[in-house]
């Protein structure tokens, strides 16, 4: 099979960095086009990127020398790239604009961005979860007068560890009433330069600028129905989160307490629960999407685990790991998940879903 | 006025440690006395110590000379202190009988240990919260058959952060229900060597041994009543935590949802709650002893506040500080607060216990 | 006495902070005037830096309401404040210009920056090692016509380690001719944000940008003789310095091996050396200078010693911790030297520096 | 090819667990037989291991329901295993004797342990640089009567970063003089539990005790000769060695400066040393041993490079890196070099001794 010649916009940021790591050897993408900031634009990408190179030791050999162009040029991305990865750091007003540029000349963008997740016409996709919701893509096009061109998005890093746990108990008939989350984020989740080593040594900072926001709100279009081609948001579970920075680079954990929306004797066991985890699979698994994991919940049961070093890399940082299932001793079940926010959680999240879409059709006849 | 001689059991270790360190200067008390294990008994202090010490650059120069006993030995404590502070650091069991045994021996025990803590006719004290629990000492004092030596201990550190705050509230009438806390803790609590550094460098552990458990049951022992010479748990709240060890020297952080035992229209509002904190003053305030906090609570108003580093250190290290108190999408509210875990939350605490205790007598005509 | 009332200028940055906490409580001089960028100006204090305060807790209470003016604008401070601290963060053409400014304005400056520091009429101060070089000022104001405005340096905090070392081995006749340095350098040395702590967990940076450059050649200025008015710089030693950052919060360590400038029967022996480094006084102890250290060289036996945790408070973070101190396979001995980077090394070397001054006279009648 | 069947003594220790988790997929061995103390033994490997298995996720399958032998039975091994890797935690006398042990049952080992490391006819192999050493195995069987069993180790993880540079010059007709190091060490050279986390937050160690002995001696034996069936050590380079510990979980780091052993005239320039370094292979590139890296040195030109966390899995982990080649302003050359102390340090570094033994026959008829 020819590979899809992608790009990647904002590709000299640190999520940049990653879908070009990434997709090294990926056996359907392959970059070839990289757009970033004026500032860079011209260079070669090796020479834009230079002693910022971020992710392990070197720059794939197959991009260093492309030319970085202008992002907001996208003339220049026509006959280049079929379709692009968004991972653009600008404001959101001009996020949106640039993406919806690209998707007018029929190039479909994946992003990495927050600016569009709130238009009911733009899945927001696990494919783990709602691989469904890209049928709203339809409406989406229709609506925008687009051909072959749209945007899809992934949600935020914070809910990735808890998202697939709980829509796997929702699934089974388990739904969730309320949950209380505390998180302990990786500093790669903020960029770099990002959180400053003042910061991060000998300390803790309790605070995310719109981390609790996000993770609060996503949550509900994520668990979503598709009504009348749009995404119609669920009604729960009701979530309230405390996020905090670590000196940690990634990984994100998560302490959860968690209520059902069941009478106390149809409530599951700890038992069921670790059961449906255990077994949970799904569209991604079904399709052998090349980014999948065989795996999309691990269940550890050490006492200590998971942990961000030692478990962040399960199912190549695309599995959730899960352990101290435990009783709440105020709502029902308590536990601590962990997800790799730089994998799952942004560039290979985002992989995944560009998977589910060429799986699906999306990507033909561009 | 001539200083109390006061002796430390378990003083090599790093809470021992910290007591000679916080004693340095105490205008009420002096280190005349240190007892350790076996294999430290016969050597110098500093010997004992050797590079093992870890508290600021030197061990003062009173101690350093004192020769170490074996804390097992009550006899060599007899007239060289007056009291003791126990940090020992043995199996549950030996700590209990050893601490019985200085009682008997009419040296009082103001312990660290959490062996006594729950006796229902020990105090396990907090001076700010229930300075009237030393009086079931005398029924302490009358079962065991002892004179003057009594044990009176201090709660473990990871609640201290949240206790005053909620007793403040509970005290003006704005009891609470139920309340959800996850801790991010400073590796310190663990002593020396403690956790090791290849689960510190890019990792958190989300869990220590026993700790829930002790935050979760305390709480109502320290809010108890003394009823009938012996303290009464309270009823409430019900606390559910999950307890993180962090990539932190000093200061265990809190973030804390609750839920007030109130109708709706009965909850205080946010400002309500921030005029009781900053507002909070009790008996070792008002009794002016040596190692209270002006205020024994800070309220701070920056978003990314309070940390570790920068907090820890409020009111000589004796001050809870809050911040990001705001509304709870679940609970009522929720916020974070830290507290200085080796000082307010082990030696510099047991400390202000034993000025409690002066300060009511319990020290007169030893 | 009455304090002499002073100037901050760049205020708002992290050495403008320390020196804003440093002068809280000084005997002689009181912060009465504070500039920054042209941003800041307009603002109180506390709203310029708002969150960024990242010294303790709190801003000093009597300079938190102060008025931030624009640093450029040098009318403003007559009148408000007798001479400055120069903590600047710009070009060092305009800081070099801005500082020549203030001086011809009858305003000294007592700079942080490296802008002045190869002036050769311009004294690059440490005060244990050569406060006489302030007789240059005399040939400085009359070179540039300044009436009583001058300008007055400190050097780089990295040589802050070993120069009173071997500055005390030299003056007792055992000069060095040639050492080869490593330093292990604190985050807080590049000012906030500073270091990205991407780069500062579980990871070294073996690259400081001109830090090894400064390192290897102000030393031989420091050490120089005063001729004709200005500064001619020493001969020797000869010295090549690997610098490199590690995630460290204060304190700068250096690995040292050093050759002696004489024939091996007349080396010093170890006891020599160590004798003569637990000896040296120079003129701020014998002047009783605020921020002396009691002791400018502490000389540890520990074999693990010095940390920078535990030892970079050392005389009030003033003084100098040598450990290790034994024979080099290679050269003729070997030690481990620490020094506060942002104390000693910065604010609080400025402050002695300024203290100099004073003491020598050149502060009165401004 | 059938796989070889090894043994890991001391197995369920931090190296011994490297071993097992390197050892999962390799083309020539499998493990098939762990030893450890008597409070191991009888136990499954996964059970012995419990919650602390430190690399990675999960223990391999193959080795978590091997049951732990005490590795003082050696009879236990015969007809379980045909040689065994040695990284047995004791005192040297008795890990000397236990490796005898195993040799004289015909069992050869490959050690990690510095107990033998001074035996003259014991090999201390780097295989880039002494493959020949293997020839005095003929000598030690013949010394002790042994038929087929022998024992060969590998050096200390500190010099390796330096040390197949420093060849690779000498081979080429430079020789080293002199030299002066410092290395900055990470935490997992200490095994677990290792440095505490108190030691390696907000602080650096000077110290880690007998490392700069092993550095200083053992680079004369790796570079030594064979002469009448034992090795002679090399006369030079002189090496003084700083070694500190600092947090880094991963990945030991030196600077380096060093003076050749030539005239002026005849020391080569900084791109002859590069292109050296660039070219240098050796027999286990030449032989393709399947742990080898395809470079055993890479140079990086960035000004900031190496760092531990970003190209300690140069070459799999098994190739050094080095950076920041420069003139010395004292000796001739400085640099930093970099490799990763648990593989090619300590784990991999004794697979691929195993491999080049394996490839000279001496696991033949075993």
């Amino acid at each position: 099979m020819n590979k899809i010649p992608v790009g990647v916009l904002g590709a000299t940021g640190m999520v940049g960095q990653r879908y070009i790591y990434l997709l090294k050897d990926h056996p359907w993408f392959e970059v070839t086009y990289v757009a970033a900031s004026p500032r860079s634009a011209g260079k070669k990408y090796k020479d834009a990127v230079e002693s910022r190179w971020l992710i392990g030791s070197d720059i794939p050999s197959g991009v260093a020398d492309l030319m970085v162009e202008d992002a907001s040029n996208i003339e220049a991305a026509l006959g280049k790239c079929k379709f692009v990865f968004s991972a653009l750091e600008m404001g959101k007003d001009e996020i949106k604009a640039l993406e919806a540029g690209y998707a007018a000349k029929n190039i479909p963008v994946v992003s990495n961005a927050s600016a569009n997740r709130w238009t009911d016409d733009v899945p927001m996709l696990i494919p783990e979860i709602n691989p469904d919701h890209v049928s709203v893509i339809a409406e989406q096009k229709k609506h925008h007068g687009w051909d072959k061109g749209f945007v899809a998005v992934k949600p935020n890093c914070s809910l990735q560890s808890y998202m697939a746990p709980i829509f796997a108990l929702t699934q089974k008939g388990y739904p969730i009433k309320r949950m209380i989350v505390t998180t302990m984020q990786a500093t790669s989740g903020a960029g770099y330069p990002g959180v400053p080593s003042f910061d991060m040594i000998d300390n803790i900072v309790p605070y995310i600028g719109g981390e609790e926001e996000k993770t609060e709100t996503e949550v509900l279009k994520i668990l979503g129905k598709v009504e009348g081609g749009k995404i119609v948001n669920a009604q729960g579970p009701l979530v309230s989160a405390h996020c905090n920075r670590v000196p940690v680079i990634d990984g994100h954990t998560a302490c959860v307490s968690l209520e059902f929306d069941l009478p106390d004797d149809k409530k599951p066991s700890l038992e069921q629960i670790e059961k449906i985890w255990t077994e949970f699979s799904a569209y991604p698994q079904e399709a052998k999407l090349p980014s999948a994991p065989e795996h999309a919940i691990v269940v550890r049961h050490e006492e200590n685990r998971p942990q961000p070093r030692r478990d962040r890399e399960n199912g190549k940082g695309m599995a959730v790991t899960i352990g101290r299932l435990r009783k709440c001793r105020v709502f029902d079940i308590r536990f601590v998940a962990l997800s790799h926010n730089t994998k799952r959680g942004a560039a290979m999240g985002g992989i995944l879903n560009a998977e589910l879409l060429k799986a699906k059709g999306f990507f033909d006849n561009l």
